[in-house]
């Protein structure tokens, strides 16, 4: 079984260079291992159409979409309002979300005031997401996995959602590193690939330019193998003496 | 003037979780600093009609569109071809990049083989973007940069290619680092940017989670000072100390 997912990070930090993304290649690294695919990441700014653009395009085309940022309590976050929106869905006070932050609160002796509040509002009928951090929770409407954007938050929210994701078909990889530019190797690759229908190749140069690493990816274990031993025969010249 | 842009990353390895993005984070310092504003980013895989769908969706919408990825000698290196079809343009051998490989590549001793020459295919009429570490040119077709994935690569690309951009009006920014959960300032801070229609105010919850960075972004510099100003005595008790 194939499964696929889109990833959607909100936040102007992330498109004006203040701050560097670190959520795609996490939630990518939990996705790969349990055989579920993103096959596309959008980056877009705190904005109500943009967002909802984004979901009604992604949300159908997609197995799962996941998205970080904008679920806080500043008048910058507005992720929540705009899915609800994206999905026609009334966008109203969580009672589980509102009890949770009601006890972290008041266990602190802080308040839930008006700001913090609005990080209980969601679109009816959504499933929490625990925050093991800071309380406030995340949310779970339809296919779409809503969470934070702080990447210790975000990390927290995606243990948690992994547990209950239905994955696919798992993708192996095996990989080999050669001691030679990845232009002498380009021409017998290709032929490599055009028998290994089930294999996906890769082929990446490494910064010093006089090396390359190949890797290999598919569900067929069977066809990984025998590319990854015909990759490895075929350059047997150039593989890395392991040190 | 108002100048926006969109980055397109393209790259299997980037939503597999085998590679951290840094090219995003890297183009929009170096744009945001002179006035261009990126408006979103999409990660994307290495297929042509991925890309294709893309640059026919972005190219119009934006200014400047930039590309990172898929431009090396490899049979998973298909940026060139794709954006040839995405602009239905003939994808062939321009012959000032031909003569720098050539020249790059017997300097050395080396030849510059099938795999090596399809660096040299563009789509037609495309104008080159320098690259002084590889030598193979990035190029710029209509109002798409398109440019190596590798960090370093990327890098110099951009640093050529930012020379010649026509910038719009700077965005300043200010910021204010607050002894304070993001909560507690949130009602005040929503009432302070209904004020300021012309100033973007950022509320960023620091890894701590008891502080808060506010950032202030215009192009309107006397908006921004007031702006700063206004938020600067509101919050003034919780106003870090500079140690």
């Amino acid at each position: 079984m194939y499964v696929s997912a889109a990833f959607i990070a909100i936040g102007n930090e992330l498109l004006s260079g203040r701050t560097q993304d670190t959520n795609l290649n996490y939630l990518a690294k939990e996705l790969t291992v349990r055989g579920i695919n993103i096959l596309e990441a959008r980056f877009i700014r705190d904005d109500e159409t943009s967002i909802i653009t984004n979901i009604q395009d992604l949300s159908p085309k997609y197995t799962y979409v996941f998205t970080s940022g904008g679920i806080g309590p500043t008048h910058d976050d507005i992720t929540s309002l705009s899915i609800s929106k994206a999905l026609n869905l009334p966008y109203t006070i969580n009672q589980k979300a509102y009890d949770i932050l009601q006890h972290f609160y008041t266990s602190q002796g802080k308040e839930l005031n008006t700001a913090r509040l609005k990080m209980t509002y969601m679109p009816e009928n959504a499933n929490l997401i625990a925050n093991s951090i800071t309380a406030a929770p995340g949310f779970i409407v339809d296919n779409i996995y809503v969470m934070a954007g702080i990447p210790s938050i975000f990390k927290v929210m995606v243990d948690e959602v992994v547990k209950c994701l239905i994955g696919g078909d798992i993708i192996e990889s095996r990989s080999l590193n050669l001691d030679v530019p990845e232009g002498v190797l380009a021409s017998d690759l290709s032929d490599i690939q055009a028998l290994f229908n089930d294999v996906e190749i890769g082929s990446y140069p490494q910064i010093e330019m006089q090396k390359t690493s190949i890797v290999m990816r598919s569900s067929n274990i069977n066809k990984l193998e025998e590319c990854f031993n015909t990759i490895k025969q075929r350059f047997a010249i150039y593989l890395q003496k392991v040190s």
